[in-house]
């Protein structure tokens, strides 16, 4: 693994990018309404793991311009999910791989049938990113990444070598890697956070904290997460019940966070809903789970997202 | 009954007691901060049923100077019932009675404690009804009523000679009036309407027929009004399930209606929460009911109404 193409330089794929730049790796950027701003003034990241400056960048407004790659890293929002069939094929080696760092679930799936679906991998970061400005990263805390591989027929795929070669890569950037053996199994345990944290701050307008130190919303949050727990164990997918407890931690110990779907909302962008809770919802009832609490989350964000967007600009 | 006294002259107090002044009985408001204007100009009602002025009624800020009544509607917020116990012995007749004229639970079992239990009535409002400036209401849609007698023991008392007294008094002053032999069936069901549009108007920031345009929202207000039926019938206090189709269709035909509840919010006044929500949520848990979906909808409530009123004046 030499070379990456990050498809969406924002909060995450901005941050990650930067630190594989930083660790030497050949690396490319697809912007949008960033492009003019990087292209000039390049990236510029505020971490509490040190600030840093990247004038010069590889930086690209057009498909057709970017190198192939080694690895793709898919950071846009799942909302635009459907650009991705006519940009991954012309950016990706024929032995490369693509890299799905998005939330929630179901784009493997899309993205298997445009590579095939040895060439597919999740990453889930538990980090606490926000874009403040064009090419600029405020980097809040954490930033550990879980890596596993697509498993098409439901069956783990485990540790592979490919796996394991991505891993060193993003370990070689000083980034604190896991390998998960069951990608299935990752998804559902990053839903454990994404699933309360990101619908309640849209729906009670507001942040981490502040939903932590409320009595009511604590309780609250903690009952959704048993939902999303209950929701992975009937599809299959069961991991240790205390990591609800371990994520009620992570959060305590948070700077207050203005999480990614809250700033979607703020910016009246379409909201990650169908990928973060339309879509484990379904594999949920498919498999006789009954979540009342997720399933009114998700008909209070549909909508909100609704109303939010309708007089969005196209 | 020939004489009533009003405590809480608003959208709801102020309507039914200016009926009742029109239809001759002798009716006395107290008042909080309209009193000065009432005074002065009396109340105005704009009303599908026909608008009127009574540029004169017998109003009062001092409970002192009003004369002991017959029946004393009490149709003042939930979230005031404090100030009942230093008001009702002074203005009710030994042989009179209290109407509560309030949504939610628990403010007859209070009310009893002041006046004895034999002499509580409570008063179903089916209406829409906005108070739009001081002593000026405005009377959108419908307006029935159901009374029914408290049953301190839980045992309905039925039709009573009192009760079928009280309902004339509403009838002559041309308000349709059903009895309830089960006041406490009346109330269940009454939260059947209360409990979805209430609390989903104010977590969505929206109105009764926003929500029912949504397809989200409209079966997520069906799904919570089983759960309140769900509760009545684990509480024995069930009645036919029909009646949340009748509630469906009741919303379909009112003109867009913003809530009590969301009225007190936008003026950042308390919200009735736990009459609505939390002593049901009580009644319904100690009957070992599980209600997920109005538990969610408390915690954001409770939530709401705390960040909300923070800052209030006192």
């Amino acid at each position: 693994m030499k070379s990456f193409a990050i498809i969406g330089t924002g909060a995450v794929g901005g941050l990650y990018g930067a630190w594989l730049v930083r660790a030497g790796f050949d690396v490319h950027f697809l912007a949008r309404s960033d492009y003019g701003h990087i292209k000039s003034d390049g990236l510029r990241i505020d971490s509490v793991r040190g600030d840093f400056n990247l004038p010069h960048v590889n930086v690209y407004d057009t498909v057709k311009d970017l190198p192939k790659c080694d690895g793709v890293i898919v950071s846009v929002k799942t909302t635009v999910n459907d650009i991705l069939p006519g940009i991954i094929p012309h950016i990706v080696k024929d032995d490369g791989v693509v890299l799905v760092m998005q939330n929630g679930m179901g784009a493997e799936e899309s993205i298997a049938q445009i590579v095939g679906p040895q060439r597919v991998f999740g990453v889930l970061c538990f980090v606490c990113s926000n874009k403040i400005g064009p090419g600029h990263i405020h980097h809040l805390d954490f930033g550990h990444i879980t890596i596993g591989q697509y498993a098409p027929d439901n069956k783990p795929v485990g540790i592979t070598e490919k796996l394991t070669e991505i891993g060193n890569a993003f370990s070689h950037a000083n980034i604190k890697v896991s390998l998960a053996p069951d990608l299935k199994i990752a998804r559902w345990k990053k839903l454990v956070w994404n699933i309360p944290y990101n619908g309640l701050s849209v729906v009670l307008n507001t942040t981490t904290d502040t939903l932590m130190q409320n009595k009511y919303c604590r309780e609250l949050v903690k009952k959704i997460m048993q939902e999303v727990y209950q929701g992975a164990c009937c599809c299959g997918c069961g991991f240790d019940e205390s990591f609800i407890d371990q994520m009620l931690t992570y959060t305590d110990s948070m700077p207050p966070y203005k999480t990614s779907m809250k700033i979607d909302f703020d910016f009246k962008r379409p909201l990650e809903v169908e990928s973060i809770f339309g879509t484990p919802l379904l594999l949920a009832t498919k498999a006789e789970a009954t979540l009342p609490l997720i399933s009114m989350l998700y008909c209070q964000l549909k909508f909100l997202d609704e109303a939010n967007t309708r007089h969005a600009k196209p």
